[in-house]
């Protein structure tokens, strides 16, 4: 992105009026064009993310960073076939959701378009880049990404070969900027594009969410973190409870759909909590509890309420012992983050109750929290988890990157009859 | 709304909570009872609107606004059958908008959840009170209310009315707060509570929605201005584009709904024009028109760039002649609101490209823009039109008051087979 970040945008916005005309067809073979770009320009890549790579181990980045920034042959490949996998999804612009006729005459339909500029600011990862212009773009929308510091270099070498790819197609690049100038001040005037920029989705840390949050003009969609709970309620079956407990905490800690919190109804928490602890212990798991727990599970430290409210990313949990389904969902209200809850139970009734009491984005019955995830949910891909109850809540794909609309077709009809004059005026046509 | 801002929002958001629980039946014989309590009342709130009427005229306000804040016993009487009309209208908390069987087993459902506590900030007219609350209370939301100072007794009035009702069933009447302390402090507070309010909703004109989106740090869904166009195209039948622009102009100038500029194709221009001059101008229509315009119909002042920016919401029109389609949509595209488009004609090919070059919030085909209504369009109900291209887009009804989340259901699916550790170990649930 050249010159000042109004001017960069305001050509985005020209170019997605051009990509909002898109055929399905022609943005599918826009799509397997980039994938191929960043296949064939894997070198380039690779080597423009050893410098980020250099770069980030002379700043002492820990290895859980370094690893998400790391690219190799292998993941580009990923990064590619991911965008050939967005290529076979269902094209969301132009499907008619609704279709009626009116008492007067003319059809009303509710057809999707495009949101129109979509700005993204996100942590780390270049994978990212990549996933979200394709979504994006996808969904007939122009898109500005604003990456991390760290992989700036190997982000600009993918957006190179995607808009590389836009250009061979006949379109604009202004499609897709990224963002180089990554000052706070360049960021603030991103945000505040009201007239250009449709959407902004910040992905990453609470700090970025409140930067954003608290100074955005643009409509904002926050992907922030997932304090995802589970609740082993009287009548579970403590098995299944058991394997949803093991794969929501260790199958990825370091996912926003991990658990951090498990609750246990009191009437089974002497059978269950200590089985659950010996093998949540035996696979790494640091275990934080209330009074009650830490009686129970002798290896246990006490959890204060910083630590229920906090989203881990890593092998802990805190875990509580409530009395009632009741004392459960306040503790989930109290300090949950809307993103997903699980209950464990094999009681129809507890598991409505549970289902209808939260208004978390994702609420699971006897199923891992693993499971909140724009692919096992059937999107195909994801531009990320919203927690923002406004527009799309839980995982979006590209369909939450358009809005219905109203298309009405009729034959000339008027609202009020006194209107309709042209019958008693000299006929002009023919 | 006593006490500070914070406070009232706060036992909001926990009434909303208990809104957000009740059954369908519960929510439509709540607003009978309102509807009841408004019909009960009538005098009381005639009373509180002589004092706002009293006052309006000392403060010497037109007489559009005294009419827009004026009540008698017949507009009482409709405010209440509107609030009937709401119960009678399918209650969209619960509903299943897709349903589908991942193929790990579980079952995932998309379920409307309300968005929670709604904020409102409106102008003048005192049925909006009555209209807002019952829309959020029936989508299961709290609501918050802020109208504008001229209507502040008869608001209070009507607010008590319907408070009473909530009570009257058992229900905290903090459900609906209607915020007393018209400081501009109180309404930025207000605008701030991101924790609170889940979404802000500005109707009025544009000092106050630059106010909202220039201070809110909660969610807004604009309700802004509709500078709405008719394109009367080279292939239009006249008669019809005649009927659709008397009806448009004339049958109600101060909706948002209707046309403010009319573009003519020039291969028509010199037939419809005149013809149509003169039918407006019969009707009390002042016409401001571009060059070409004016030299068709004598009686035409020129129009300048603001002329064709503003939304008069009177007997004024603006006029322009075009060369081609692609004119129309430029001059559309630089000067409309995103509101309401309209196309005359009868070639359907031209159609489909005005169609899908714009991207308003209801493009219409040879239908009158005065059709750009939720009752019109089946939404039953509307609590206004959303220019903002996100969550809603055009007429807002119930439904928009609500949010879809995932529901999913399982029998102890894991995402990792590593994860399913419980058939190993020894049983525990026997």
């Amino acid at each position: 992105m050249n010159g000042s970040v109004r001017d960069a945008a305001l050509l985005c916005q020209q170019a997605a009026v051009q990509v909002a005309g898109l055929s399905t067809d022609a943005k599918n073979s826009l799509l397997r064009s980039m994938a191929d770009a960043l296949d064939a320009q894997t070198t380039t890549i690779l080597a423009a993310n050893a410098k980020d790579m250099q770069a980030a181990r002379e700043k002492g980045l820990g290895e859980a960073m370094l690893d998400r920034l790391a690219l190799d042959e292998g993941r580009v490949h990923g990064i590619a076939e991911a965008l050939r996998q967005v290529a076979e999804l269902p094209d969301p612009v132009g499907q008619v959701t609704r279709s009626e006729r009116s008492s007067k005459g003319f059809t009303i339909e509710r057809v999707r378009v495009p949101l129109g500029v979509i700005a993204m600011i996100y942590e780390a990862r270049p994978n990212v880049t990549a996933d979200a212009a394709a979504l994006c773009l996808k969904a007939g929308n122009g898109v500005i990404l604003r990456g991390g510091s760290e992989a700036i270099r190997s982000n600009q070498a993918i957006a190179a070969c995607l808009r590389g790819a836009l250009r061979e197609a006949g379109l604009s690049e202004h499609a897709l900027m990224l963002l180089d100038d990554l000052s706070r001040e360049a960021m603030l005037e991103l945000m505040q594009l009201s007239d250009i920029v449709d959407l902004i989705i910040p992905r990453g840390g609470e700090g970025l969410i409140r930067f954003v949050t608290e100074h955005a003009r643009v409509p904002v969609i926050k992907h922030y973190k997932g304090v995802c709970h589970l609740y082993v309620d009287a009548h579970a079956d403590l098995d299944k409870a058991l394997d949803i407990l093991i794969d929501g905490k260790v199958s990825r800690p370091s996912a926003c759909n991990a658990l951090e919190t498990l609750l246990v109804h009191a009437d089974v928490a002497a059978v269950f909590l200590p089985r659950a602890a010996k093998a949540l212990q035996q696979r790494g798991v640091e275990l934080l509890g209330d009074q009650r727990s830490c009686l129970l599970c002798p290896g246990m430290a006490p959890a204060n309420d910083d630590d229920f409210a906090a989203e881990f990313l890593s092998l802990k949990l805190t875990v509580g012992v409530v009395d009632s389904l009741e004392e459960a969902l306040a503790h989930i209200r109290r300090y949950g983050s809307d993103h997903t809850e699980v209950i464990a139970t094999e009681d129809p009734e507890v598991a409505e109750r549970f289902v209808h009491a939260l208004r978390s984005a994702v609420v699971m019955v006897n199923t891992s929290s693993r499971f909140s995830d724009g692919g096992e949910l059937g999107l195909g891909a994801e531009i990320g988890i919203s927690t923002t109850r406004l527009h799309a809540y839980g995982p979006m794909g590209a369909e939450a990157l358009t809005i219905e609309r109203f298309v009405l077709r009729g034959e000339g009809q008027v609202r009020h009859a006194e209107s309709r004059i042209s019958t008693a005026a000299p006929k002009l046509t023919d």
